[in-house]
């Protein structure tokens, strides 16, 4: 039996399955996030008694970050300089409480979001793979070779410095830097620019789409210039506003242009942005993923 | 015997080495790049003699781009999109006609700058590098896990849309977009800014530097969001510039503030951003790398 855990910032995912056949869940639950304690608490109720004498074959964990995910630093498991209330130093593995040797692998939630596409979802078919989430918080995960990137450290593209919209005076949302690319784009950004949650519906619709375009479409560029992903997976809730996907698309063109020729960037419809296929499951799934690819491996009979 | 060509936008450096020792040049030479076939003849000029019975054990070639760089691609090795002239859609590989079999490798120049620094140079000790030029254009190669990454594309980096400096109203001189990076940070880009070559020595000198190093730290900050190297070497004529390492150090830290706590580069003397050892040999010698990387395994005796 294997475990798939994924910590998000306003719930947790938990979910389990037969070692050798990670993609089918055989049970799951969901937990809201709240004191470490009492969230790490909830984990364990559940993972219990689905232990098998006591222990996981393995466990992997995609979780909010930022968070230490090098297998070589002191701090491995630990949630590094998050804004969220207690969670600041929290050690998440120590917290689950593993029996002792249990292989545990560990990711970004976003980047756990973009192995469960890759290995499920829309992410099928291609070895390199980026997911970008648009929600509470906006990041990027990245796979390569079929992998997670990097094995030491997690993207922290959130914080992009993306060039100010000149129709748009709005300050930002973001603690470190107010104007960041998560300070302007995210769904708090969005409710703090407009007074109300999401896209605005209403008369300003179009110039809402145009500045989340704008910016979420420079985050995509970005990532394309760097890693040159096959396939850009878009999720989280604001991107499931009516027509921002689309505007993404098209502004991606506008800001990339003739510098990367034949690209499929430079065709909106080439399916190069496209939404994930998991919904609300990706990182889960990914979670499992990983703990698969944790297994020791099979003894050979001989 | 094995060569490495680092083909740049002014020059071609040519190296040759014995297979087992690539970090000693047995003979080099420098090549004006002008047209496509004269250059490449002054190439296969160079190696023709240093062949063994007509051939190479292996041969890298790290080139300026953009290149294909995806062997699996029916383009590898051709010149994509570039505006220099006559070179677009050049045979690069083909061109050096080389005798059938003979294995070979190719990365964009700044990915050879990398390799070479990072086996020879600035870059031992760690296995994950970035290496940034800053001179007639603006580029950045990645090493991860001490290979060229990635294996199918290189990063575009120079086109990255920056944040433009308030106090800077030129327009800059990127063919595609005009202010992206390249266009405002490259050499040309000062030199079209002031009316003279550099970073003004003058009573311009301070907003030069404060310009440059503002545009260029945000494409460290990026690098580090989305690849997390362990060190970034800063190179090319631009760099070379009094105080500007030092300036694109500081503004670093102000650009990513406490998104990345206990990160070296919140510490200008870290070591985080450092200059090449290598000078201008930094991509020939990353060039006879790739070549070493390519060789056959060696026979086993048994």
């Amino acid at each position: 039996m294997i475990a798939g855990i994924e910590t998000g910032g306003t719930k947790v995912i938990c979910a389990v399955a037969e070692a050798l056949d990670p993609g089918t869940i055989l049970a799951e639950t969901r937990i809201d996030t709240t004191s470490p304690e009492q969230t790490l608490a909830a984990i364990r109720d559940f993972l219990a008694p689905k232990a098998v004498d006591g222990r996981f074959d393995a466990v992997g964990v995609a979780s909010f970050g930022p968070v230490d995910v090098d297998p070589d630093s002191a701090h491995f498991g630990r949630i590094t300089s998050t804004p969220k209330r207690g969670w600041r130093g929290t050690d998440l593995l120590a917290g689950l409480r593993l029996a002792s040797g249990t292989p545990v692998r560990l990711v970004s939630d976003v980047t756990g979001a973009a192995l469960g596409e890759h290995r499920f979802g829309a992410g099928r078919g291609v070895s390199d793979l980026a997911y970008v989430t648009v929600g509470t918080g906006v990041g990027a995960g990245l796979v390569v070779d079929g992998a997670p990137f990097t094995q030491r450290a997690h993207p922290e593209l959130g914080h992009l410095l993306v060039r100010r919209h000149p129709e748009d005076p709005f300050g930002g949302v973001c603690p470190f830097h107010g104007d960041c690319l998560e300070g302007l784009a995210s769904g708090p950004a969005i409710q703090a620019r407009w007074g109300r949650p999401g896209i605005d519906p209403g008369p300003r619709q179009r110039e809402s789409l145009q500045l989340t375009s704008y910016y979420l479409a420079q985050l995509l560029a970005t990532i394309s210039y760097t890693t040159a992903p096959q396939r850009i997976v878009a999720g989280g809730g604001v991107m499931k506003t009516p027509g921002l996907l689309e505007a993404v698309r098209e502004q991606l063109v506008l800001l990339v242009g003739g510098a990367l020729a034949d690209h499929p960037l430079t065709d909106p419809a080439s399916g190069y942005v496209v939404r994930p296929e998991l919904g609300d499951g990706s990182g889960v799934r990914g979670a499992l993923s990983l703990a698969s690819d944790a297994l020791p491996p099979a003894p050979v009979l001989g």
